[in-house]
């Protein structure tokens, strides 16, 4: 191992220390009145009741793939025998840091609400660590995951003169991806579902019908609410991005690999090791970014945007230095077109973020235009929701042609050359620019956990009834977290995207080995130029992954289909699971006397029981949709059909994401517009219309919406780690 | 010509005959009392009012392609001198069926009222036979176009030795498709935010601020409502299926010419011919099935929809009969596999309707489920239509997928061979199996127009006052046409799928025309097999239309994009049109004394005149975008973007469309079941909630839903009569 690889494990050290530096420095807060240390313990025994029942049903399910892939390992010989090992370290890994992610947040929020009776910026500071905690365990977690299994497969795969050493160390290290990708779809889907359920059940009951505000303790579905923040927002977001981030660098570290094939053993390695090292700039760039957030006493709403904006900012424009330094000492050919793809990654992720905000916040127009649809009434205000949330995924998905278009060209050898023997080149652009986006997890992801963080300070302060200044800060910090959410979410969506796209190029070159291996071409035929070219034709041919067959066509379809199917399928089971907590909700407020006048405990551990098992009963078929349906569509449409389905689901998967999550928070945002006083303020008309666009608002952005990406990513995933089935057993 | 292709302008003169017949019949009619007679002279000025001021837009837009046309004949050389002509006639012939349609249904409704006083059997028939008038123009003129063209282009296009003569013969009749479809864009746009936001605006104010019921002629914007279902769902509906009967035609035609062309000239002759003479047969057909449409006096809902349908699948059974007839005739190798796929068109569209029905009538669970979430309030609602809507649209998806690969594999010439060589073969079989579907056009759009027919007749009887007997038959006509627009809908959209399939594989022949042409391949190489094969390869990979080419994942993304910006740009546009409504109704209610004592009568042309300019203003800008979008990623990304552009807004547009369909449908019925006393009845706050969630279908299921239709057939007719422009002239 040459020296500087050694910065990625270190990079992961200095994460993961920093992450315990924090959350020790968090526990030595204080937790205020015992009222408050008392709702903190209901919401963190909820919290862990619900990911210890979560992980049960994940511990079952990766029994069975792991049986699964053992046999494909070691019966039918078309797997690596690593890949299990992989497999199962990927998701435990996963699980851990949304375990102590979560641990750190429920810990937190008490201690924000009492840091806020002190100061407005003490409040920020802790919260933000807090969050950063999760951000740092993260990004660590799965460098020190990734930087393990490179040196150990590094030293037990055996040699190869023709360089498919790596090829195999990089395949094999992609199935660690497929353990985090199968933990995140358990942790997106149910905690979306969860936190949902709860939401929309305390309101619908709680603020509608019974005229009592949100976060009061006597709802009992309030502390299930404030533990839905934490298992879906904090725990599932990670969980999500744990993903991206890992398979952003497996998979362009395979496109590397199989880019550089015949540039020498040095090159070569130097091309896998650069998205590993460009992901430890990132983490250690985002711990000095975390330093930089600060604020004084009284600052706006916009100053402490800027005070969390302005870490992010440093941080991303130091990576795009340091990145470059790297590339160079690497000594890539055309490193300066490769640092090109990284800076429009990154470039991306960050106008992703922007036209979220755009579209989702009170200060600019479409968000106003649907408050204002509020004077026709309710119905009025969700059309002109949907259709302002059709029209802004347009921007996100421009975005990704531009950033995909010049990501690719800009890595090719001679610029923007699309000729056949360029296009490892150009796919290996299109993953490094996914890398280059989310470098900057460990400082974006703080302030994506931040949010849910202060949004549970403002309950417990709420709840507790803190005096008014204390609750002017928590809402001021509050209010900063829902910004941040939306822009958060937006990141999500376009990370995934992009990283799925890497996933589908790491899915040619996997089928494109498998040809190699299975076919018998002659592998030493892969090193010279025309030969690559001539072995393009023949894999395109091979496989027909032409728009030409129909399929090609027809996986297309099933890829729309499976989207369409697994988002209604989790907006349904929101609806489902609602109807469960509003019937309980109901049934204390009437059989347990004295819950109105808070002379009476409401219980509060049978709504997040509800919760609980609504999530797990509900989360299992959407699941066994995004896991079975590639598995079935290679059997009987083999790799051509494989292709079309995971095109067409990164496609209109990620649309429909980001009109959803648009929509849902633009809702949201029109409802807070309107309580601040705008077109009749609280209690009016316009208000109830509104109120009921953010609550059809929330299974789209907090569940059905982030589902997505989990979809996208998992279906390439599946796909890729199955891929020998789909090349030797396809019926058609 | 041989004798059989007289069988074409034959059938053809028959329906113009019929059509013709049916409206006399109709005209001898009594309009009823002069209450009766004056509401539909308003309802009838209206309507052509708006057709004119549609019919100078339309004008201005055809001037503007038909010079852009001309330019690329004449002056470029990039497209046959031909164009022009067959482009524009296209457009008049779908212009005047569209006419002669809203004409009929204008006419008919008040005396669909009259005959209602004497009985139902009178009202269904006199109803159905005017909805025949529009059914019968429309295939009539579709085929009095092609045999005419046909005839024409047969006469003066020289022929040659190795086939090529057939294939420009098509390729030229093909833009006659591109007229109808540009027509058939503003009339689905234009018709669509017409229709609704006179709907929305009446209802806004009419039913949920006044408190007066639907169709009360103290209304204002009533009258515009009935204008609205007639230029909506009568025109509109009309110019979308004569564009999908006419592209589905001529589009097989040309999949013929190039899958028989070394086959002999009289064989590819009689591929060509064979999906006209379908379609012909289809249409003498429907004209029988017409007059087997009676019921008998007190019929139940059922009853009625037993004779209608009895009807239709009379026609489509002898269809079977007679195209295997056809086909043995016609003497095509393989023709009982091509015969098995128009079975299989036929199968999937009535598929599609039952599923339709299935997710979208009240006789079924998902409607009621949506239904009794009205008990949690309209949030639910909402969240459950829009999860129901979702899970709804995987099932056409399905259908279709199953269809392509049936239709595809049935077609080759060895069954189900995907080998490269046959593609041409298997390409024609998707062709034919859209005309199959298709091929009952004449009866099933005659179902479609009685729709609207029979709820201008309930309006008018409502408006005019008539008795409770007259108005339960009228009001039982208008439920059997509620429950014909919804599977009516379904059948649309996938017709519209498969036809726009169907371009999609003769833009893949045209493309492959122009590389024999412009790129020097030598003509003769493709009359045998090996060389065949050879030629696809090459042109697979000299257009790189294969899944690693980032220009065919780009176009891909573009066009999922194209389809969630144009329904977005939809939905605003009834949302701002309604809004203007909503001003103008209030307006006269607040400024015209008298309006609710009825003793002043409401100024009825003022709010035609609302509907008429906002949908004129908002229809311009999302048809820009259909119209631009195709030719820009052609000159960008060339031929693989176009390809990856075109199937990405056709799998994803017809995934939406379904969704918004079926959503709105059940959002519809959803309000009725409550109505029909479940959940509390008329007047519950359940009933309001419904009312909310049938408000918002409106735009969903009758303009951004519909006018997808008409995006995805457009896209691609598009990028067919422009290819000579992508190949010639692209950027990148």
């Amino acid at each position: 191992m040459p020296l500087i690889f050694w910065l990625v494990p270190l990079s992961a050290a200095l994460a993961l220390l920093f992450a315990y530096g924090f959350f020790r420095q968090m526990m030595k807060h204080e937790e205020g009145t015992d009222m408050m240390k008392k709702i903190a313990e209901h919401v963190r025994k909820g919290a862990s009741a619900y990911l210890r029942q979560q992980y049960k049903v994940v511990i079952v399910v990766f029994l069975v793939i792991t049986v699964i892939f053992s046999i494909l390992a070691y019966g039918l010989g078309v797997q690596n025998p690593w890949v299990p090992f992989a497999f199962i370290s990927g998701g435990f890994f996963s699980g851990l840091a949304g375990f102590f992610g979560m641990k750190a947040a429920t810990y937190a929020s008490a201690r924000v609400a009492n840091a806020c009776r002190n100061s407005l910026n003490q409040g920020l500071r802790l919260a933000f660590r807090s969050g950063a905690v999760m951000g740092l365990v993260v990004v660590g977690l799965v460098l020190v995951d990734i930087s393990v299994w490179f040196f150990i497969l590094n030293q037990f795969i055996p040699e190869t003169a023709d360089g498919y050493k790596l090829m195999t160390i990089t395949a094999v290290m992609l199935t660690f991806g497929m353990g985090a990708s199968t933990q995140a779809l358990f942790a997106r889907v149910g905690g979306g579902i969860y936190t949902k359920a709860a939401d929309v059940g305390a309101d619908l009951v709680g603020k509608v019908e019974a005229g009592i505000p949100e976060d009061d303790p006597r709802n009992p579905a309030t502390i299930a609410d404030n533990v839905g923040d934490n298992v879906g927002d904090v725990a599932g977001m990670g969980a999500d991005l744990f993903e991206s981030f890992a398979a952003s660098i497996l998979a362009t570290a395979l496109l590397g690999a199989a880019a550089f094939l015949g540039a020498g053993a040095d090159m070569q390695f130097n091309a896998v090791i650069a998205p590993m090292l460009i992901a430890a700039i990132g983490t250690l760039l985002s711990i000095a970014g975390v330093f930089m957030v600060r604020t004084k006493e009284g600052a706006t709403q916009k100053q402490l945007l800027h005070s969390l904006g302005f870490g992010v900012n440093v941080s991303a424009v130091l990576i795009v230095v340091f990145a470059f330094i790297i590339l160079y000492y690497l000594g890539l050919p055309n490193y300066i077109g490769i640092w090109g793809s990284i800076v429009i990654g990154l470039l991306a992720g960050i106008g992703i973020g922007q036209s979220t905000e755009y579209f989702t916040a009170s200060a600019y127009k479409p968000t106003q235009r649907i408050a204002a649809s509020s004077n026709t009434g309710p119905a009025t205000v969700i059309i002109s929701g949907v259709g302002t949330g059709l029209i802004s995924a347009a921007v996100p998905l421009g975005i990704i042609v531009v950033a995909i278009t010049l990501a690719y060209g800009f890595a090719t050898p001679e610029l923007f050359s699309f000729a056949a023997e360029h296009i490892n080149f150009g796919l290996y652009g299109i993953g490094i620019a996914a890398v280059g986006m989310l470098s900057t997890l460990g400082i974006t992801l703080a302030t994506d956990a931040y949010g849910p963080i202060a949004d549970n300070a403002g309950g417990n302060a709420e709840m507790c009834g803190l005096g008014p200044e204390v609750r002017s800060r928590t809402d001021a910090l509050d209010a900063l977290g829902n910004t941040t959410a939306a822009t958060g979410k937006g990141f999500a969506i376009g990370s995934a995207a992009l990283t799925a796209l890497a996933l589908l190029a790491s899915y040619f070159e996997e089928v494109r080995m498998m040809y190699v291996k299975f076919l018998g071409m002659p592998e030493t035929l892969i090193n010279d130029v025309p030969a690559i070219e001539a072995a393009f034709i023949d894999f395109v041919y091979h496989f027909e992954i032409h728009l030409m067959n129909p399929k090609v066509i027809v996986g297309i379809f099933l890829g729309v289909m499976a989207v369409f199917l697994f988002s209604g399928m989790t907006m349904n089971a929101v609806g489902r699971a609602a109807q469960k907590m509003v019937d309980e909700v109901r049934r204390q407020f009437k059989t347990i006397a004295g819950i109105m006048e808070g002379t009476a405990e409401p219980d509060y551990a049978r709504c997040v029981e509800i919760s609980t098992k609504g999530a797990q009963k509900e989360m299992l078929v959407p699941s066994l949709v995004a896991l079975l349906i590639p598995v079935i569509v290679g059997l009987v449409f083999g790799v051509a059909g494989i292709t079309g389905l995971l095109i067409g689901t990164i496609s209109s998967g990620f649309a429909l994401a980001i009109f959803m999550a648009n929509a849902g928070g633009a809702w949201d945002n029109a409802k807070k517009f309107v309580e601040e006083g705008n077109h009749g303020g609280k209690g009016s008309d316009n208000h109830k219309a509104t109120v009921i666009g953010d609550t059809v608002g929330d299974p789209f952005k907090d569940t059905s919406g982030p589902s997505l990406n989990i979809l996208i990513k998992l279906m390439v995933m599946a796909s890729v780690v199955t891929v020998g089935v789909a090349v030797s057993y396809s019926l058609l």
